[in-house]
């Protein structure tokens, strides 16, 4: 009776790829309580109260009904305000649409591009999700794996090139990388444009991480917004997620040219039509009001990179270097190549969860993903115990 | 510079209808405070405090962190809970999955049964949101019309099945209808569930109104649950929305055989990623404490019905019949072939904004539809101002 049912679906979506993290998470999260949760892409603090206040006292005003479907204009100017300043650039609120979560805007974003017939060309190790969307439009992904060498993780943009085909829409760039940290220069970003200007190609540019980099004298990540020009086709995605603890509010947004407005106001209208109110209240304060807090979030991240992989670096086991961006450590482990096995014996032995690399598609096997943006007490015990693990795998 | 961007768009996006309801919205708004609004789909109370303040105690306790793909399982459990009760048969919590609006449930729905070359039989008038939603994921919406008679709107269904060809692929139906009102009786449903078992069609089946039904004795309308089995094709869609005051709040759920949990979880995973914890905490109080603010809502609209439903009558312009469900007042004039021209002139001169009937698909133009969930006083001066405008119409 049920095989009729899932067998007569659309094949894109019961081909919908599960999670390769879920096996991992349900045996970690019934492994005891001692269990430090690193698996997931997500700090250890709750949203701070300046920032919910601003929710709870929209919703006692009764702002309980629809609204514009691409944001209240106060979060879309300050977002415009936030991003002008970011970025060293005047970017109109024309330019930003408020859209249910960092996902949707990725969902948005394939589907202003890509669909059935068409490649979408994403760098991997990748987060599955990027992937996952452009399947689901029925387009298809094509990876082209990042170089692993002494400098860490690296684009070879020849490999790049080479992977465009006639069928090719889209780049997909996600810079700082989840999970590798790869980070592109500026050098890097001109020329991924210039190929796509050259080729006649769309970028998804996913920069959400740039406000954690780590290399010297960086207080933002290389941007496409450094070296874009008016016309070219580009769209950002972007997540109030990260920066400001706010996994759970679902609430994030789309950067593109204004001439695109209706189109991705229409997109909106019938993915989810718009976002609370309240919800996009909370998002204006934390914009405007927030920024000491991702400055403390960031100093936390960066001291929480040196501690883990000073540990993971004695351990002598491991092949990594540390990473330039985002908050994850993505290592492999020698003689590890069933990364899946090797995260539940780590949850066993070491009372640690992290990520099996094998989630992250291509190039991913054999690695494994930890996620740091932790607190550095936290983050201690979880290095000590990895050390003490690592070795005994 | 702005073409060659729309131009290189997929034509899934780009193609992608605009509300025919903007035009309207946008003059009324601008026309002065006066103006009643009665164009869109929602009450005029704001969520009561009993449910938001749910959402302010989850946000004090730090629950905005990511959280079940499906959603918690205490919401799961209310919708089965109060969805065993309405239907009259036990319905499990495996069976719910809370998604992002009920329009997100119908994206998710769409997805699963609709594609490329397909097509999805959807009456018509109807809420635009049904078909831009097929033709979003490639299919073609094919409308059969309702025949509006002495009886009101009806379905031939004979009708509904000549339009299926070997490209069908699904039917959406929406008892009780909006715009019409059309509510199918548990005999038309049993006739249709029959046509779509021997021809192999799925049904998305759209019964959000199902509490606001006006025929007598009734306090629930015949629903495909009266007549399923299990293994039957259907997708049920819902939404908070409309009960409990919450069109702000942007959640729904999808109601599906729970061998098809898997897949579900998967398409909100790419949509998403999950409604807020805080949220979902609301709407549990809404299920297990609103049953007197729902009644009280369905008291009013239908005290509001039969106010507007005299008004109109009385003026002996109007071709219409009072609706067995939903909101909304869907009514023809004589000699107006140009609803969204006659819209703008009620607004001029009756200081009242309907939704012109050409938004809603084949066999809408020439009526304009009027969303009666008021209070009594504004849908008697919305009576009054109308009994005097149209007849100089």
């Amino acid at each position: 009776m049920t095989l009729p049912l899932l067998a007569s679906l659309r094949p894109e979506a019961s081909g919908a790829p599960a999670s390769g993290i879920v096996e991992l998470a349900k045996y970690a999260r019934t492994s005891g309580d001692d269990v430090i949760q690193l698996w997931v892409g997500e700090g250890d603090l709750p949203t701070p109260s300046f920032i919910y206040e601003a929710a709870t006292r929209s919703l006692a005003a009764g702002e309980t009904t629809y609204t514009w479907q691409r944001g209240i204009p106060e979060l879309r100017q300050a977002i415009a305000t936030y991003a002008s300043r970011l970025y060293g650039r005047a970017l109109s609120a024309e330019r930003f649409f408020v859209c249910g979560s960092g996902m949707q805007a990725i969902q948005i974003a394939m589907t202003m591009v890509a669909g059935s017939g068409d490649e979408v060309i994403i760098p991997s190790p990748t987060w599955p999700n990027a992937p996952a969307a452009a399947g689901l439009r029925g387009a298809t992904p094509v990876f082209v794996e990042l170089v692993h060498g002494n400098r860490g993780w690296q684009m070879d943009l020849d490999r790049l090139e080479a992977a465009i085909t006639p069928r090719t829409k889209a780049l997909f760039i996600n810079t700082p990388s989840n999970p590798t940290g790869w980070t592109a220069t500026r050098e890097e970003l001109a020329a991924i444009l210039a190929m796509a200007r050259r080729r006649g190609l769309w970028i998804i540019a996913d920069e959400i991480y740039t406000r954690f980099v780590w290399r010297e004298g960086m207080t933002r990540a290389p941007s496409f917004h450094d070296v874009r020009e008016d016309g070219d086709r580009i769209l950002w995605v972007n997540t109030f997620s990260k920066n400001w603890a706010m996994t759970g509010w679902r609430t994030g947004w789309v950067e593109a040219d204004p001439s695109l407005g209706d189109v991705v106001e229409n997109l909106i209208q019938y993915s989810t039509s718009g976002s609370p109110v309240f919800i996009q209240r909370a998002c204006v304060v934390a914009l405007e009001r927030g920024e000491s807090f991702v400055e403390h979030q960031i100093a936390k991240a960066r001291k929480a990179r040196d501690i883990i992989s000073a540990a993971i670096e004695a351990t002598g086991r491991c092949r990594f270097s540390r990473p330039d961006g985002a908050f994850y450590l993505f290592f492999g482990i020698d003689g590890v190549t069933d990364s899946n096995a090797a995260a539940m014996r780590l949850v066993d032995s070491a009372r640690v969860g992290l990520a099996p690399g094998s989630a992250f598609g291509p190039g991913g096997e054999g690695h494994l993903r930890l996620c740091y943006l932790r607190s550095q007490d936290q983050i201690e015990l979880a290095a000590e115990r990895l050390a003490a693990a690592i070795p005994q795998l």
